[in-house]
Formats: C-alpha cells, sequence, structure tokens
C-alpha cells in the first residue's frame, strides 16, 4: 500500500495508526500542504478534492481517513478497530464523527486562510477562532466518554478503536494551539493512554519522516 | 424507534431518508433549533453534543447521522444502504464523508452565527462563507462522481447508497442559500433521480410536521 500524506495533516495521522494497529506496512509519500502541492497534478488528478491522506491499495486508491479506516477494517479485521455489536459500534463511530465532522474540517489550513483572506482576521482572531471550536467539540466529548460507563483504559473499553484513532490527533492539533484541556481530563487521560502504545507513538507527527 | 430531528436539519433529514429507505417507522420529536431547544434540557441530557438527530432505539441512544445510518445499515440489512465489496464501500463512505465533513459542518447554523458575533459579519459576507464552501465541495464531488465509471443513476450504481443519502440533503441546503448548482450537472441528475423516490420526496425538510 501506498499512503500519501503530510507530517501535520490530522486526517493522515489517523490513517498512519491504523495501519500501525493493524501491522499493515504502507509506502508513505508526503505531499506538502503548506506549499500547496495537494493542488497541483499529479496529486491533485489522485484525489478530486485535493486532501490527504490518500491510500493506494493495488488498484484502489481511496479517500477520506475514515472511509479508509473502515476499509482497512474490513479487509484486515485483526486487531479490530470497531466493536462487535451495533450499538457499540454506533458509539464508537459516533465519538470519531464529533471529532472528524465536528471540531477538524472547522479549523482545517483552509478554513483558517479564509478567516485571513477575504475575511481579514489577524491571528489573534484566527486563534480564538480556533480554540472556541476546540472546546466546544472536547467539552461534548468529555461529557461522552466520562458519563459512560462504556468508557474505559480508552475511548471504548479496554483496547484502541476508530475512536481513539480520531481523538489522538485531535489532542495533538489542541496542543499545538495552545488550547486549555485542563477540563477534560478524561480526554487527557485517554489520549496518554494511546500515546503509550507504539502504534501510535510512531505515527506521531513529528516522528514522520517530512516532519519539519 | 423515536428520531429527535428538525425539520431543517440535513443531518436529520440523511436519517428520515435512511429510515424510509429501510422501511423503518419512527416516532418523530421536533428539537426546534432556532429557539435553541438543543441546548436546553431535557434534550441536552440526551445528547451531550446538543445536536440532532438522535434516534432512539429501545434502549439504546445513537447520535451522529452517519454512525446512525450504520447502525441501521447492520440491523437493518435490507434494502442495503452500503454496497458489498469494500472498495465500494469505502468509496460509498468517501462521498457521504466529503459531504457530512467537508461541506456540512462549515455552513451550520453554529458557524453562521459566530460569523455573525464575534466576527461580526453581515449577512451577504455569511452568504459568500456559504457558497464558497459549498463550491469547493460540489467541485470536488462532481469530479469525484462525474469522472468515475461506478456512478450510476445514483452516487454509486443504480441504487441509492449513503451516499445519496448525505447529498440529497445538502443539494437542499445549497438550493435554499441560492447556490449556482449548474457546474454540476452530475450531482444535480443524481439528486433529481434520488428526489423522485418516495423514501427520498417524503423525508424532505417541507413535508415535516414541524415545518415552517
Amino acid at each position: 500500500m501506498k499512503l500519501y500524506g503530510y507530517f501535520r495533516s490530522s486526517a493522515a495521522y489517523r490513517v498512519r495508526i491504523a495501519l500501525n494497529l493493524k501491522g499493515i506496512d504502507a509506502e508513505q509519500a508526503s505531499i506538502h500542504l503548506r506549499k500547496g502541492e495537494q493542488k497541483q497534478p499529479p496529486f491533485a488528478a489522485i484525489n478530486p478534492q485535493k486532501f490527504v491522506p490518500v491510500l493506494v491499495d493495488g488498484d484502489v486508491s481511496l479517500t477520506q481517513s475514515l472511509a479508509i479506516v473502515e476499509y482497512l477494517e474490513e479487509t484486515h479485521p485483526q486487531p479490530p478497530l470497531l466493536p462487535a455489536d451495533p450499538a457499540g459500534r454506533a458509539r464508537v463511530r459516533a465519538l470519531a464523527l464529533a471529532v472528524a465532522c465536528d471540531i477538524h474540517p472547522l479549523n482545517n489550513l483552509r478554513i483558517l486562510n479564509y478567516l485571513k483572506d477575504p475575511l481579514g482576521h489577524d491571528e489573534a482572531t484566527r486563534n480564538a477562532w480556533y480554540r472556541h471550536w476546540v472546546a466546544e467539540g472536547f467539552a461534548a466529548l468529555e461529557a461522552m466518554l466520562a458519563g459512560d460507563p462504556a468508557t474505559g483504559r480508552f475511548c471504548h473499553g479496554d483496547a484502541p478503536t476508530l475512536a481513539d484513532v480520531c481523538l489522538v490527533p485531535q489532542v495533538a492539533n489542541a496542543e499545538r494551539f495552545d488550547c486549555d484541556l485542563a477540563p477534560y481530563p478524561t480526554i487527557r487521560r485517554i489520549a496518554e493512554a494511546a500515546r503509550a502504545l507504539p502504534a501510535f507513538a510512531a505515527a506521531a507527527p513529528e516522528k514522520q519522516p517530512d516532519a519539519e
């Protein structure tokens, strides 16, 4: 397999974690997002959305990190990243989507760029925007996790799932933007437990060959 | 089952379509988003994210529209809303996520509210924001659909899938905000075919008991 990613892309970071958890070796190709390589050929022809990650598996080209992880789950079921019961699977997916739909897209580079130009907002206002959506999203996630007996050492039970795969990169982003994580003790505890696993540690942005 | 929704919520609209396609009867409870009922008890205790939809199935309470549709797919497999092959399933999920992650969250009511206060933008600027992200997202979706032989009468083949379940509510939103859909003939063709199906037609916002 070949993974088109970028060290700092948190969606690519999710896929790196999942590949590591599944024990799948993938060649990595770096697409430099800050230089705009995702908008140029040859990458723009690989993914019309002009986003990383893209995972190529033989003649199948896959986009969207959550769709990629579900594909890995179906083609490489061990170890599972979703529980066996439909209600548990729905809870894990909901936790993952609470990050992937309701936090991450609002704070993507293209949004921060639009806030700068054309909207004309300075860095302090853009950072306040960033922290606002992290705070809203993490407050909800903390309640979803802390208030549910299904939460264990990780987001769902005592083994990592798709929910942790999404949570850890979001925590790393929040730290990079100096978000206050004190109000979210369950999120911090789970992120710490997950990052102690080699599969998560090796996927961290600073460990990637294209890290700056 | 009981669905907490709102006629104009496009995430609730997705679940209404999926329930109809599966032939599942669900009691509907309306949570008035513009009046802020989602932030008040009793609903805020049902979903810490304070979003609709929530689907209650016996003692299971489900959040996040895509997780809900996956749950329905697992518990009520017929008719399928995902193809049988992993690559096809990944394509359908990627199309759905291209709406659910990369268009819809940017144009949610809470975002438009933040652009108004504290950011101070007028309605014209907020509408330009809305249309910008629809145009970016639909241009990518149009390329993903028009350039792939797997696209059929619907987003993937000739039966509706999770991708159509997400596409149609986004098209309805785009129309409501007077977005120019002329550049997206494949999206328009598929949306028209889907809306002609009773399951989609009955789920439309204007057909709901709480429609204004």
